[in-house]
């Protein structure tokens, strides 16, 4: 029995990695810059200077199951990263076949996204469930999808995009993607903020605590303060999202039959101003067979360190 | 190496069944009454007086893998028909069960849908995919869903609802369910009725050779020889449920990344007429990822044949 796993969170500007332990304590970790180095050799041999002897301290690599790593862009079939746009390295990089010669250690990659959804089965609110999603509301929407105990890759390894299912046909159009009405143009912190001001453009009479803030400062988090104060319009604007984030976890339901939703990332501070809404809009748009089945919860892993422990669960997860 | 496999398909009206062999080929079969019998127990003593010989007939027992089954309302869990609304056997019926210590056979039951889905890998045009998904446009649309290899069935037994995820919010009721706006209400037989309805009283001065059916006689087939012999409006009636069932497909695409979708079912006889909007909407509403990838096709499976090789496929398959 191996004890312990490597988790590596790859992100646009910041790399963290870990050593984790079957239970899900992070044992040792740090962090270096994804991008100081030119290229992607350079980033493993950082890497290895920082990461190895931590290894070493643990026990050396006999008592390691593997290596773990999120990445934007991450391909599980094939361990690349295919054109990740808010990295150095460009094209298709074979990343997991250079750390796993690097480090003479088995490793498994896949999108952060996935990986955060292996974190929560494997450590979290999801722990043993063989049928479940994880949606992240951060600055995007992401999302990842168990079923029948195994990560939803698809036949090219690029499943679980629910962030860019449309929800709003003809409506709000996705800076990224150009395609109108997406569930990411609003359950996520840009589109609580893309609401915020077009209800406030479309009440110009009514009183807000919004208006005490120039456009810019408009955040999810600026939305919550003053819906907590008792600001009409920050509430309603919760309601909006939630109501359109709900209808999606209809769909979601009646495409897979989850057993729960694990809901995570910055929107999930609002709590339940955005929960209520959100599982109302829900169970009213299921069929009976699906009504008040679905556990529909906030992930209980801490944040900063669900993306390490996402990554180390690919290597105890068999997906 | 068993040789055979039975398949049966009950309906509300009708059951059928089969003895097929590993590459489709359905060698006997028969049909009888579903509900000529009050009870379940005198359903299966009719079936075993009709279906047994057959199989005394192609060598016995020894020679069949074992005996699958599509029936409405039908979990593959448990063997259980639960609540089926137009069978007279309530409640929860343990067919397989039942049907498994009669006929000493292996039973496997699952709904319709899924056992299409079945038969579409086992001998149809998705043979041999791993990844999924058939799409039934008949009366109502029914889904079946394959992922990594097995039949998504949720953690109930009752994933695999497509034809309920809410496509226009707000939009057309479902008589059945109450819900506005789901794909059943617009890419049936009965949805496409609606639509040339509706269009037929949006449009009261434009001529249309619809307007020499009275509105009891308008089908999705008279819409169809109207379309075909050059009609405006009937085009439009099939432009704008492909349109929508193209959506839903993208959206379905982005859950799971199939290989392919299979279409089936009586609104597939409509040809180009519905495939080429189909797939215009679906790939105007994919992320770049997912573009000129999935194949959109047409089942291959005779329609007379389907519903008992798809069952027969249950027992192939290892789902």
């Amino acid at each position: 029995m191996k004890k312990f796993a490597v988790g590596i969170d790859i992100g646009g500007t910041n790399t963290k990695f870990g050593i984790v332990d079957k239970e899900g304590t992070i044992v040792t970790q740090g962090r270096m810059l994804t991008n100081a180095k030119e290229t992607v050799q350079g980033f493993i041999e950082d890497l290895y200077q920082q990461l190895y002897p931590m290894v070493e301290e643990a026990g050396g690599r006999d008592q390691f199951a593997g290596i773990g790593i999120g990445a934007p862009n991450g391909n599980y079939y094939t361990g690349n990263i295919e054109h990740a746009a808010n990295l150095k390295w460009k094209g298709i990089v074979p990343l997991a076949a250079m750390i796993q010669e690097r480090f003479g250690m088995p490793v498994k990659l896949t999108n952060d996204a996935n990986a955060a959804a292996a974190g929560e089965q494997q450590y979290g609110c999801a722990k043993g469930m063989r049928d479940f999603i994880t949606i992240t509301l951060g600055t995007g929407v992401g999302s990842g999808i168990f079923i029948n105990g195994k990560i939803v890759l698809g036949h090219d390894g690029f499943a679980g995009e629910l962030g860019h299912t449309i929800i709003r046909p003809g409506g709000r159009m996705h800076p990224g993607t150009g395609i109108r009405g997406p569930l990411e143009a609003y359950a996520s912190a840009t589109g609580v903020r893309e609401t915020a001001l077009e209800m406030l453009a479309n009440h110009p009479d009514k009183h807000s605590l919004l208006r005490n803030f120039k456009p810019e400062e408009l955040t999810s988090e600026t939305v919550y303060e003053c819906a907590i104060n008792g600001d009409a319009i920050a509430k309603e604007i919760f309601d909006f999202t939630g109501q359109l984030l709900g209808e999606a976890l209809a769909n979601f339901v009646m495409f897979s039959s989850p057993e729960a939703i694990v809901l995570f990332g910055g929107l999930t501070k609002a709590g339940d101003l955005i929960l209520n809404p959100t599982r109302n809009a829900m169970e009213a748009n299921l069929v009976q067979v699906f009504k008040n089945k679905v556990k529909l919860v906030f992930s209980n892993l801490k944040e900063a360190d669900a993306a390490i422990l996402g990554a180390s669960a690919l290597i105890w997860d068999e997906a």
